[in-house]
């Protein structure tokens, strides 16, 4: 049998208490949601819903084709030029998934001979863009811009360094400004993936970078999500002009995938020009998150103050954890449940996310059953 | 400048005449088209387009999270389910592209100390798995099963052959049921890319694996894509149960990833009921491919025999395919143009795609602006 040892795996997964399964929700679901990352609320508003159903209606159910056959039509350039506007650079790249935005950024900026390196704390596709690259990968201590030099300083050349803005399962921001200082003074480029900061951060949401003031720079390049706080999907790597092109030329999982349906695109445009006309969303995000921080803290929870919209809470065990979310849910309150091999560092939490649109009643309620259910 | 490299690239790229460069489309098109992947005709379909919209109106504009926390919805489920009864699987698993779902796929099967076979014209998607995946990869001879015979009997132990079933730049099939006979004499699971079969081989367009009555097989595992004949994006697994669960378990592009937004997924949903109610679209793509081949060879034209629905007609040289597309496109005909770095043996090709929906008087105009315009 080809795929015998598949048993064996899935047999010791049950031993551990470690089987993941899939949940599907129903499309009203009666739960409060604490665990999606639609943080401004607007997956299901009607402005996002009208963009992506009128995008279909004109421009079809697909892009039909890779971006640079027939997948790029004239939604998807007026994405690119918002974006870029929006968030300070020259230009923008629209992916099928930010997931694919970060494969194309570190492959295409980290070649043969050139140095990687990488925050401990990086999501998955870094790292896979990490792995995939032909530059060598360091991976230094999370955010800890002293050892970003170190690297640096050790191996002089050609490099990039790599980091999340906003770290996803504990929600702490990386130090940009000290890591863009440190770039700079060795000449490497900053590539920062702001899934988690795009819509929360920065005025009216335009992200990290432009809270560092590093929207624009020569050296830095960003990548975003479209499918978080602009409640669609695909993502974005945005930079200077020259690199946007490099990307066009060279990056694999731009050049060999299909162009980002035009449903997303509607929606994520329309999500962007709401942002843009109701900038108060993001400072709410924050607010309710830090609303969250402070009356769980105050109740004897261990948490990280939450530096974005992601609040999250210590469990004592991947067990207790899995019960505690269980509980939760049973409660009426969906929270996410981070634990092995999911973390980095095998503590297994609670994943709280902050929505802009959430009451003072809601977090109030989500506050006491997550104290009600504390294993 | 940390990205000064990047220009001696680009003006070597312009030296070369290699330059790629992105050409927006408008939604009316006067152009015939023979560029893109929507075999069926499909994505523009009224069905499709609101099967987009109305899933867009139902569960929003984004999937709002990962498929294990918020990303999986009933619409998922079915999806899946009618995905995998369609094309003769026990389960399948759906996710944001097929680029993911065969990164996914090559790495989650392929784990340290295995051997993974490779088709040297596989697609880039492919080749990317292979590089991210722990096991070994050796690359064999295009379409050859005596050279993955030899691979397999050289490297005893567990052991996966890869394979796209259409090849994506001269539309040639795999010698599937060679390939899976060969598999099941050394133990080694086949893992095989229908992203050009899916809807055009097989019954009704159920697919290469069909096709080669593979399907449902224990030892085989299908990626297809929902952007080509399906007229939508996203893309999937299939496969026996318990390997779907190691993906859910295991898989990175799955796990770190937001779910297919509900519009791609409704689309894709109803391409498929179409496909059901409408089986000859499938015959008449490949048809009409047949066609396009007979009339251009008679004038001529050096071609390769079409085994789906995608036609390559050999350029003389890299820039003069370009110009040669160029042209058909001034006289109203959109083909692709493929060369290097996008083909792995250095030669240069038009590509035309058929689709089910095109009439003989459009076959017949396209082969006339390609020959008239022959360089
Ligand atoms: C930090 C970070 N980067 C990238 C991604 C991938 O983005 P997408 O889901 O749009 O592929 C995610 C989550 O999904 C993320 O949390
Ligand atoms: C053979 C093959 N596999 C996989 C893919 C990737 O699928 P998707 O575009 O849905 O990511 C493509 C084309 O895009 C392809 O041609």
């Amino acid at each position: 049998m080809a795929f015998g040892w598949i048993d064996e795996q899935a047999r010791a997964r049950r031993r551990a208490g470690l089987v993941r399964t899939l949940r599907p929700r129903p499309a009203g679901s009666p739960l409060l949601d604490l665990a999606s990352n639609d943080y401004l609320g607007l997956a299901r508003h009607p402005e996002i819903v009208e963009g992506a159903a009128e995008a279909a209606r004109r421009w079809g159910g697909g892009s039909t084709g890779s971006r640079l056959v027939t997948g790029t039509t004239e939604l998807h350039a007026e994405l690119e030029r918002e974006l870029a506007d929006f968030c300070g650079f020259e230009a923008a790249l629209v992916f099928s998934s930010g997931y694919a935005a970060n494969l194309a950024a570190v492959t295409a900026l980290a070649p043969h001979g050139s140095l990687i390196v990488s925050d401990a704390g990086n999501h998955a596709s870094l790292i896979d863009g990490c792995r995939l690259a032909r530059g060598t990968t360091q991976v230094v201590e999370h955010a800890e811009p002293e050892a970003v030099r170190k690297a640096l300083s050790a191996r002089p050349g050609p490099a990039v360094v790599v980091s999340d803005t906003v770290f996803s399962v504990d929600g702490d921001a990386a130090p940009l400004a000290e890591l863009a200082f440190v770039c700079r003074e060795f000449g490497a480029g900053l590539i920062v993936d702001d899934a988690h900061g795009l819509g929360v951060l920065g005025t009216g949401g335009r992200g990290a970078a432009q809270a560092a003031r590093l929207a624009g720079a020569p050296d830095t390049v960003v990548t975003v999500t479209l499918s978080k706080s602009l409640g669609s999907q695909g993502g974005a790597v945005l930079g200077p002009a020259g690199v946007i092109d490099h990307l066009v030329n060279t990056a694999r999982t731009f050049i060999f995938d299909t162009g980002l349906a035009p449903a997303a695109a509607g929606a994520a445009l329309a999500a962007l020009r709401l942002l843009r006309r109701e900038p108060e969303r993001a400072a709410r995000a924050r607010a309710v998150a830090t609303a969250l921080y402070d009356r769980l803290t105050a109740e004897g929870h261990e948490a990280v103050r939450p530096d974005a919209a992601v609040v999250s809470v210590r469990a004592p065990s991947a067990d207790r954890a899995v019960r505690w979310a269980a509980d939760c849910r049973a409660a009426g309150v969906a929270v996410g449940c981070f634990r092995p091999p999911s973390v980095p560092d095998g503590i297994s939490r609670l994943r709280l996310t902050a929505r802009a649109d959430l009451t003072d009643e809601q977090i109030g309620r989500a506050v006491r059953v997550i104290g009600e259910t504390r294993p």
